[in-house]
């Protein structure tokens, strides 16, 4: 049978450990054993390798549902071009032989695509024909193409659904005019910006504009756009921007921090897109101006997940190991929407040569016309991806999560 | 019977609306009629005035309990000074008797526990015997006097705690060295930047340094902090501070800003304790450093609230009617702790003479002797405050959250 080896990539969310679990779950009967890397394809190289059977068992693996980040830790690390160099490529089929490993399953984003891609181009161009190297999708960016959507992605979307309707009634309480910003990660695709929206679901009025970095951000319309959000109204508003909004020559708004008008402002490294625009809606609208950014915590609150979202990314697990236990060396498994209402999906694979380096943007009819809010369409997409919720075990007041290594140190 | 009047007031918090709560259940059947007033006393003295039983019933008043912020709206406004003038406190007296109103409880933080003793002063100066005005506190910065703690308190804890456990597992997922600065909302007293210690209780590392506000803040003696934590740790820490720490001269750390070597830095407006530290921080160590505020969500999260919290809410509510029905003008409810194990309160009251415009310090018995950590005793007076969860009801994925006013405007 061989042994399994499985490892995560990539910057944290808080369903990568229920891919791993889906792994775990689908390879333990059906190889010897199931190693994990720590520290992704970095660890692996150093032999940073356990076995999955001493650090997991009944008692503590459905923990890894509610643990969030990489329980098996992280690494960012982009293998060389092996045409040039096969040195890190000969060095990780050595360890896989070392340790009998016939199957790998890297979990990760765009660049984890890009290592199972490396690693499984060299081994067809070294006719290694015992090693099969899979891939499992995770990112809170949902920007992977050829998958209708990103393990992570539905969490983060409920977290900043649920944040951006508690902040939208925070923001609302005083009879006075105010202007809250709130930046929302994604540097190339505003999917978590769009998600925003579903802060409106329940009847609520949700973010007053929404710009995502698909559509070029212009600071005068921008400011147009609040004017008339601001006209007859006489309590505060939320408005939500995507980290990477740019103008029309590309460049990030977040950039603009050393343009004269917004000379309050020493250099960009400290500085996000919200902040930027603080200044300028501040100085035009004379009202109380606030910006903020979610930051981490977007890709981290494992105390509020969707069910929906954990249970895919657990099947997206199994759905990998299945294409590895099948041979399909390369492939990353994905999701495939079947339908709507209901909402229903089916689990398949796709390329990762095709999928490796590529971005899926936020489709122009999920966008408004006017470019400051999301469509029906967006809506109809997004909403699915949020339902349910997993049930949380806490301990002295506080989420439990599992630490894999805790016995190690 | 007479009439009673409930309005909240100051910032938000996710308790506040269970505090409305107990003191609409507590007297609807003792008075004749309960009114809110919208708004707060600015509100209030425009006659913003409905009739709760027409908003509440038995159908929605439990989605109080999970709705952040003020369902009754706010405001930000002092009484003038009743030895000046006394033209508003005659106002309010009109408005008061235009509506029998014999009863007024206001819930809010030290600015509507001054108002209510100005109120209240005026009251006995004026031979006024019907009218009785009391108060029930609330504030996320526990630092009312006379009462153990405080209505939001624990949930804001509750939601901290849970927030930094789950920042220190993604800032440590890379086998590289990083700093994390935390900032935590604190001008003046540091328990909520306590409550992150909070974050350990289930064994996990936790915020690797903690400076509270009520201590002299050193930048060297933080940086040598910072490097002992480092040596021979070749991963993330996370570090928490409170907004307001501050020099040996009380000078913000945040008005650092145009200091000579932090000249990165534009104007002080636009940066925070954190994000003035982090430059300093990340030009001594050479890693990678982040700042981030947790910002409004810490005290509009009511998507995870501590059941102990909601529940004491509640009762200080009732505890607040309790005063006014038996004529304790002026008082404002209270919780004095019995007993941490088990744990235990009673519900009391103090004078808002004794309470308004005081501020209650975290003690230095709870502030560890290096001033970078707590003492296990600030654990135990705060772990019992983020006890129990409150089961959030969903609808469409995000939280539901009650609109008193929908109907109506």
């Amino acid at each position: 049978m061989g042994n399994l080896l499985v490892a995560q990539s990539g910057g944290p969310t808080v369903a990568i450990n229920s891919t791993l679990l889906g792994v775990y779950k689908a390879s333990k009967n059906k190889v010897d054993k199931v190693y994990g890397a720590r520290y992704g394809i970095k660890g692996l190289l150093e032999k940073n390798i356990y076995d999955l059977s001493k650090l997991l068992n009944g008692n503590n693996e459905n923990l890894l549902k509610q643990t969030p980040a990489s329980a098996l830790a992280s690494c960012r690390q982009k293998l060389s071009d092996s045409s040039k160099s096969t040195e890190q490529y000969e060095k990780i089929i050595k360890i896989f032989k070392d340790f009998d490993i016939n199957y790998f399953v890297y979990i990760g984003g765009n660049d984890s695509m890009d290592t199972v891609n490396k690693i499984s181009q060299y081994i067809k161009y070294s006719n290694i024909s015992d090693i099969i190297v899979v891939g499992a999708p995770k990112t809170i960016d949902n920007d992977l193409v050829l998958t209708d959507h990103c393990p992570g992605f539905g969490s983060a979307a409920k977290y900043i659904a649920t944040t951006i309707s508690e902040l939208e009634r925070d923001c609302s309480i005083y009879p006075i005019p105010s202007i809250t910003l709130v930046e929302i990660m994604g540097r190339d695709a505003g999917w978590l910006t769009a998600a925003s929206a579903l802060s409106r679901l329940n009847g609520a009025k949700g973010p007053s504009l929404i710009y995502c970095c698909e559509k070029t951000f212009c600071i005068d319309k921008f400011l147009k756009d609040i004017e008339s959000k601001m006209k007859g109204y006489s309590n505060g508003i939320v408005i939500v921007l995507s980290e990477g909004i740019h103008d029309k020559d590309g460049k990030y708004i977040s950039e603009y921090v050393n343009e004269p008008f917004m000379d309050e402002f020493g250099h960009k490294q400290n500085a996000g897109a919200a902040r930027v625009l603080e200044k300028v809606v501040r100085s035009t609208f004379g009202c109380k101006v606030r910006a903020l950014e979610i930051n981490l915590m977007q890709r981290s609150a494992a105390h509020i997940t969707s069910l929906t979202d954990i249970e895919e990314s657990i099947k997206v697990g199994q759905k990998a190991v299945q294409c590895a236990l099948s041979g399909m060396c390369g492939e990353m498994s994905t999701i495939i929407r079947k339908s709507n209402r209901p909402y229903e999906v089916e689990y398949s694979s796709a390329n990762t040569s095709l999928i490796a380096n590529k971005v899926r943007y936020l489709p122009d009819d999920m966008i408004s016309k006017d470019g400051n809010d999301v469509t029906n369409k967006a809506i109809d997409y997004l909403k699915p991806l949020i339902q349910g919720e997993l049930k949380i075990k806490y301990n002295n007041g506080i989420p439990l999560h599992l630490d894999l290594f805790k016995n190690i140190e």
